[in-house]
């Protein structure tokens, strides 16, 4: 999996870039059988949507799910990684599913990931970046990513602790900010059908509505960072901000798929 | 204003009608040029959202403001609903802007209006309707009206009394219903720029999402009703359930360029 120079070009330009159906339908239903007892655990790294039971997010699936540890090393996700940000050597800041739940699923503020992995983690420099996987359909009415074109230009931006917006604590933008930077560079939210990724610079603004549709929105996400931009504060549980810097040792492209069988000839 | 056979079948059948562009930029221009004093009055018949400032909702505006006092009685948007409700005599049940305010404005859960209509104020059948005039741009960001196209052809629905997720009570629809129903019907969102208008059945169910853009939603909503289906139960203010069944009387045409040349030249 390599992306092109003019793939590589328009991701430095726009700050993301859209690969829709990376993955096959097959693949993808590997993943979803997984999913609804992921979020159906009761455990730290499962939260809820504030007031309900609704999943929001499930924290290092990676440790306590075989097939999405396998997923976290796959190379269509990985090896893109490694030519955005430009070393070989990317561990997993993040891993998570985001559920945005039919019917419950609430918005995530506007804001750069970056600031977060600045104020909280004391992330070096912004060599760190989201590679977004769609497990389900993202289409326009189940809270899509929104993205400020352009805005990863200007770095990292002054941003406000939100704590009480939704569940989940975050490093916030201003309106006068957003609407300044809208108006330079509009929003996008590209859509897709399960299967598609979407990769994004830590530093390009983004915010999801809610999600009032029957059609939950989940997303996978890897947060890759280089080994050489390790953060250095540790105030955040290693499950939301990783502190093992291990490398990630990518498998074959066909993993998935093999894991499954392998799986399927043990049962 | 003719709406043509073909679109009363439409709207009979899906239950809506889009007619984009329906007011000229000119027309627009003048009243929106009212409505930030509108939303910034302290008064009972404007509405703010759930712990913020941020308008919801300005009810009964065409009691005081002068140009929408004109709008309510405007050709364009009354004669269609004599139409689509086989009358000539309709009065105004309610009249309001919705703010749907940039980044605080938030969600209007699945519901149907007549399950309001009936459940507060006992009118008698679903002949009435609502005619809803972009303000401002609807687009697929901005918290856009989601419509589930044919569900006005099940009749009024079975609907819970929600208090508690916005700031305005509302009748309603559980979550397996509407699963169900979008299941059978799709969800469909009109969005078309400032002077697009967008009639639509009482019994249609419908929603819209948070605005967390820098985009402010506006929408006029006239809500007709047959004089021969007046409402029986006055347990609403007259503000937001109007008493008063006068027929109304529609101006010319070109009513809102006329008021604001008249208004100049006093000026």
């Amino acid at each position: 999996m390599q992306l092109t120079p003019a793939q590589i070009a328009e991701f430095e330009e726009q700050g993301y870039l859209f690969l829709p159906r990376l993955f096959s339908a097959k693949e993808m239903d590997i993943l979803n059988a997984e999913v609804p007892r992921l979020f159906a655990q009761q455990r730290p790294e499962v939260w809820r949507e504030k007031g309900t039971d609704a999943p929001r997010t499930a924290f290092y699936v990676q440790t306590w799910s075989e097939i999405f540890a396998t997923l976290a090393r796959h190379p269509r996700l990985v090896e893109p990684g490694t030519q955005l940000l430009g070393s070989d050597k990317l561990y997993m800041h993040q891993f998570k599913i985001n559920a945005k739940a039919a019917f419950d699923g609430a918005v995530w503020q506007w804001h750069q990931d970056y600031a977060t992995w600045y104020e909280d983690d004391d992330m070096p420099q912004p060599r760190a970046m989201n590679i977004a996987l769609f497990l389900a359909e993202a289409n326009e009415f189940n809270g899509p990513l929104m993205f400020i074109p352009k805005s990863h230009r200007l770095g990292r931006l002054e941003a406000g602790h939100d704590v009480t917006t939704t569940s989940y604590p975050l490093w916030t933008i201003d309106h006068a900010t957003i609407t300044r930077l809208v108006e330079e560079g509009g929003i996008v939210a590209p859509k897709g059908p399960s299967g598609s990724a979407l990769l994004f610079h830590g530093n390009l603004v983004h915010a999801s509505g809610s999600n009032l549709t029957p059609w939950s929105r989940w997303i996978v996400y890897l947060s890759l960072n280089r080994c050489d931009n390790a953060i250095r504060r540790f105030k955040r549980p290693t499950w939301i901000a990783n502190q093992d810097f291990t490398p990630i040792d990518m498998l074959p492209d066909d993993c998935l798929v093999q894991q499954a069988r392998r799986k399927q000839a043990v049962a």
